[in-house]
């Protein structure tokens, strides 16, 4: 079973805590990450005490403690009175059903858990069933709360698969269980490579599968049964991902991991890895762990994205040239009276300054261009909106910096509309997975001509519903 | 603001509970609940020391006061702390954005709340906006909050968008707040009418919007952006409902409210009503309310749907005639070797015994027809499906009831499969809002034949890919 042995879960379904650490102090393992988290903060060059800031490391401590809290939670505790007598078919009947052999599953749980290689969440698709045996069946709330306890903690696709397929064959003793997840993880380019690659992947996108008692036999009868049913999501179990292959290509910041970004990592303020490490045995984890070993630096590496550094810095210091310079430079075009230009759905990656946490989307700029100004190119656009994204942020301060910015360079009438996708509204306790965020900053004449503003607005409808975005 | 004073509000503001109230006991009124619980099972003619059933007090009393617990919630502790300062445009600009106008939107909330009505939860897709003034914004996530507080109580569309809105009003001071809701709400049709009405609806819908400040006028231009940026949900600002017209058709058990259903309710055990009225005391409502008159009425009206009583009464006696009797009577059809006949996607409504909430889908039954037998027809299995739907039930064991029923008139070579939505996997803690559940029983061949079985089961992803489902 991997890097799963029975041991450590036997000691997992009694304890709910991994053997050797005894009780968790949640007070002094709060008070532990938000020091680390204050290191974090100066070393990305930010005032700690300024208002955005203050209660950060506040926030990120309960986010990640709430995070992780399967580290804490008991199996036996939710499966122990949840099994219920349930007969299986008549003695004179031959088949499966009911409390012995019939096939349960429950599809399209919605979990999300954290990366254990660079600390991200990553969102699941989990699909989860069992064949009943001993005439009883588990209450169907408890097959997504047991997922949901592997699924708090610092977790690869694989190895979550693995130890919810465990616990519950270990918890509820049925024939068999089988365990089907479809993961996505953020693919957060660095602030490096960003410029200079197009078509940025947004995500990076996993299928596994784990399966205990009957469905050990990857060939079992019964996994084609199980597949059949979760047929409409999108899962081909030709395609699924074999045990034990490519683990590397999951996590982006695996494969980022270059000998370039490396050289990098020799410049990181070592206080700042250190801190992430103190963070990770905070939250229970084996800091020892041979799956952990690099994930402060990469943790690290890629916060330093979010460096408090000026524009020019970063636009041309730090990109070594491959953009174009903080001009205007695109072409002379009629200037049709009222002409709205637009530029739509530029990509943005961003850090939540309340959480630590990414939220990434796209932005829309629309402006009238006045007299004695010429049209900006897409380029200059874009790399305007990295250059407000890579810091930390809130989506409302992006949304005016980037008008604020666009629009003496345009003469003045300008409106941004930017929407994205909050982690921080997934991995909390709220968990609003569909969720999105819409700000506006309308300068000049939008502030005040409803007919331009939803001119604009329209043509933002459109470019969605026609696959846009 | 409708049903929803000033007072009423500021009291809530500061004490987070209705004023008269007071501290609400939680334990007392678990038990409270537990023993109305009780009652109403024994109403249902049920056993409650039945293994299915012995937890089911504490179940429902506990879901019932967490899927509330908005009552005990305060939104001052919420947005507390949760304002950032925020600037607006710099000094020479004209516009808006950031912290001084800049329009901000948090789109496709996922809540789920309680109808006012009929006790029945339904689902919110939750949009909320809010124009910032006085340079400061409010952490994302608290739109989403507040709005969980509210949704947390017995409501009605209108009202829980209007008491949102407000309390983001009073609570954060911006220059508007602007709400809308789109809400559904399950149709569960009467026992007694599903066997007579064809084309049974399976949900209720309202979209509905709530203002303040800025956006208490409908035509305020704002609400214009506001609609563009939600266009691709589907909310259509020229049909959102309009406040105070025709409330009475949202919740589908106001509407079956006949004078035939009146004259049933005089048949009920009035101690059950009793009961009903008590759990909403308990839950801190005011039980004299006037939107709740008649809520302990209309619950146990639905609720004595899943009386546990024989198939002969619930098919004849209580039907009156209205459907075919017990055997089959399909037509003779040339029976060619191994033909799978199937029917698919048979409607079904049910309850969990283990909640006493709804869970309803499709059901689908594949058969090899033995010699000497004919085909059953569809209006027979949908009786069948219907009457192992309205009791007290768990998925499985419907599964397995159908399964059973069927087989011996069909010569034994049965395979079904239940297809289900389980309002107890949203409406409590776990709030996993898109899950569904599947379940098998296989008789005879189909339980050995693997390659019968993905033949049907293949036949219900074609159904399902198609929009069978």
């Amino acid at each position: 079973m991997g890097c799963f042995d029975e041991g450590h879960f036997n000691g997992e379904l009694e304890n709910g805590v991994s053997i050797g650490y005894g009780e968790i102090e949640d007070d002094a393992n709060k008070v532990a990450i938000e020091d680390a988290v204050k290191v974090l903060l100066l070393g990305l060059g930010e005032d700690i005490n300024r208002e955005g800031l203050k209660k950060t490391p506040l926030r990120v401590a309960k986010a990640l403690l709430e995070g992780t809290r399967g580290y804490r939670q008991k199996v036996k505790d939710i499966v122990e009175g949840a099994l219920f007598p349930e007969a299986g078919l008549e003695n004179n009947k031959i088949g499966h059903a009911g409390g012995a052999g019939g096939l349960v599953i429950v599809r399209d749980i919605d979990l999300y858990s954290y990366c254990e290689s660079c600390l991200l969440p990553f969102q699941v698709k989990c699909h989860v069933g069992y064949v009943p045996s001993g005439q009883r069946v588990v209450g169907l709330s408890k097959l997504s709360r047991v997922a949901e306890v592997f699924a708090k903690r610092l977790q690869e696709p694989q190895r979550l698969a693995d130890e919810v397929s465990l616990a519950l064959q270990q918890g509820i003793k049925p024939a068999g269980v089988a365990v089907v997840l479809q993961c996505t993880h953020i693919h957060f380019p660095d602030i490096e490579s960003i410029f200079l690659e197009s078509n940025q992947k947004e995500w990076g996108k996993i299928d596994v599968s784990s399966g205990s008692g009957v469905f050990e036999n990857e060939n079992a009868d019964e996994w084609a049964d199980f597949f059949y049913l979760i047929k409409s999501r999108g899962v081909d179990m030709e395609k699924i991902h074999l045990r034990g292959s490519s683990d590397q290509c999951w996590c982006p910041s695996l494969s980022a991991i270059s000998s370039k970004a490396s050289s990098k990592i020799g410049l990181i303020n070592s206080s700042m890895v250190t801190a992430v490490s103190s963070i990770l045995k905070s939250l229970g984890e084996d800091s020892v762990r041979k799956e952990l070993a690099g994930t402060p630096n990469r943790f690290v590496k890629w916060l330093l994205n979010f460096q408090s550094i000026d524009m020019d810095v970063k636009l041309n210091g730090s990109l070594r040239g491959g953009i174009k310079p903080l001009i205007a430079a695109g072409e002379v075009v009629n200037n049709v009276d009222k002409q709205i230009y637009t530029e739509l759905n530029l990509p943005f990656w961003s850090q939540c300054e309340h959480h630590i946490l990414p939220f990434h989307g796209v932005v829309h700029i629309g402006y009238f261009l006045s007299e004695g100004f010429n049209p900006i190119g897409k380029a200059l656009f874009q790399s305007i909106v990295h250059f407000y994204g890579f810091k930390l942020q809130v989506q409302e301060r992006l949304t005016k910096q980037i008008a604020e910015t666009v629009s003496p360079l345009l003469g003045g009438n300008v409106i941004v509309v930017v929407e994205a996708s909050h982690t921080c509204m997934i991995s909390r306790g709220i968990e609003k997975f569909g969720s999105s965020t819409a700000t506006i900053a309308v300068l000049g004449c939008f502030s005040t001509d409803l007919a331009s503003r939803t001119s604009f607005l329209q043509s933002i409808a459109n470019a969605t519903s026609s696959g846009g975005q």
